[in-house]
């Protein structure tokens, strides 16, 4: 098989990240084509009708073959199915899409706790609006969104610990991404609220270990948390 | 075929109306259960673990059968292989899905340019942000988000003048509303911005005039956009 190319934004981890967890814990080949030399044109060109017949919006964007494939939770519905990151049946799957898409809301609440304004403006210079947006953020969307992903676990008929079925998802993948993404910006909101959420805390503890993605997260190829990704740690924003 | 069952709010258009015009189109029966007598406490019970197995995390809800799916673009993803509103092939699938995830951005986008805050107050309490965050998506995302669908539109390969192949898909019905909610919300910004897309107005126009479409948009079943849901008319945010 032709190796798959990522192309996403080199520095940060971001929304490629899901994409990159599935890549690794499914042990399959993948360039991340911005990471090596002259590589950030080759993303631009991904969302270029002058370059591609169907260019996606924004990054990350998958390339299989001859598929292009934009927006997180759709290559992760494609690489559910391909690698058995997902269940076989209709069920499962849409089951493990729609839990994606709610992780995707609540990363796209947790990139707009520093940008409520504009992607387009430095974060300087909505610090203020920031600070209100983050506040509620703490206090109202983390605990609803978080609580929701423990019932999940809780509410799953299957033995095991992962959220769809009795195996590893990507959801569970994506969970494990967002919980590390909220405890590396809101260190003190999450040290505080993780004892509610036992179930979470166990499953990124298994997700960590696994071998393919402790490899990973211990190589050159995991970015750290930084303040230019989605995930971004402003103190003033964790009260 | 057992009817569908739709949990959604009873007085808004909101991420339920791209549901409903799908449903509609197909020619499906549907129960909107909300509208009926007593429907709220059935629309609160597909979000609680206590009434349902696998619950949602927020409307707009869809029963099928024994499947209960939740997440807007979830949900078209299954009536449109179901209902022959998307392509057979994956590759038609997935872009049909990437679009309307793209859709569901600025969507969301629009809630925030009125809500920038907080979904827990009133736009009364965040306008002055409210201001701010519009500027920014009338000068800078309406226009980024609205000229890649219309180059999506010419980018078509196949004739007609659908956003996907040679057929109808659930990605034009989502095109419609998206237009129609930012007329709505912004008639000023729209009314000087709508001549850079031809192809995206004679696409809505043509999804107006469908004799399905056209049935609903004539019936008591189309809520009239309001003040309650995504898109808003306020006119200090259209400049």
């Amino acid at each position: 098989m032709e190796p798959y190319t990522l192309y996403y934004w080199p520095t940060i981890q971001g929304r490629g990240e899901f994409v990159r967890l599935a890549l690794e814990e499914a042990g399959v080949p993948y360039r991340d084509v911005a990471r090596g030399a002259k590589g950030m044109p080759q993303v631009e060109a991904s969302l270029d009708f002058r370059c591609e017949p169907l260019p996606a919006f924004a990054p990350p964007v998958l390339r299989a073959g001859e598929l292009l494939i934009g927006q997180t939770t759709n290559i992760l519905l494609f690489l559910g199915a391909r690698h058995g990151l997902a269940p076989r049946s209709e069920k499962g799957r849409l089951w493990c899409n729609q839990l994606q898409l709610t992780i995707a809301d609540i990363v796209a609440e947790a990139h707009d706790s520093h940008h409520p304004i504009s992607v387009n403006s430095y974060y300087e210079d909505q610090k203020k609006e920031a600070r209100a947006r983050s506040k509620d953020f703490r206090a109202a969307r983390i605990p609803k969104f978080l609580a929701y992903f423990e019932n999940v676990l809780a509410a799953n008929p299957a033995r095991g610990s992962f959220a769809v079925g009795a195996r590893l998802t990507y959801v569970d993948l994506s969970l494990f991404q967002l919980v590390e993404g909220l405890r590396y910006a809101f260190p003190k909101t999450m040290a505080q609220l993780e004892p509610q959420w036992p179930r979470l805390v166990a499953l990124c503890e298994a997700v960590r270990q696994r071998p393919n993605i402790a490899a990973y997260l211990a190589s050159k190829r995991r970015i750290a948390f930084n303040e230019d990704g989605i995930f971004r740690r402003y103190p003033e924003l964790d009260r």
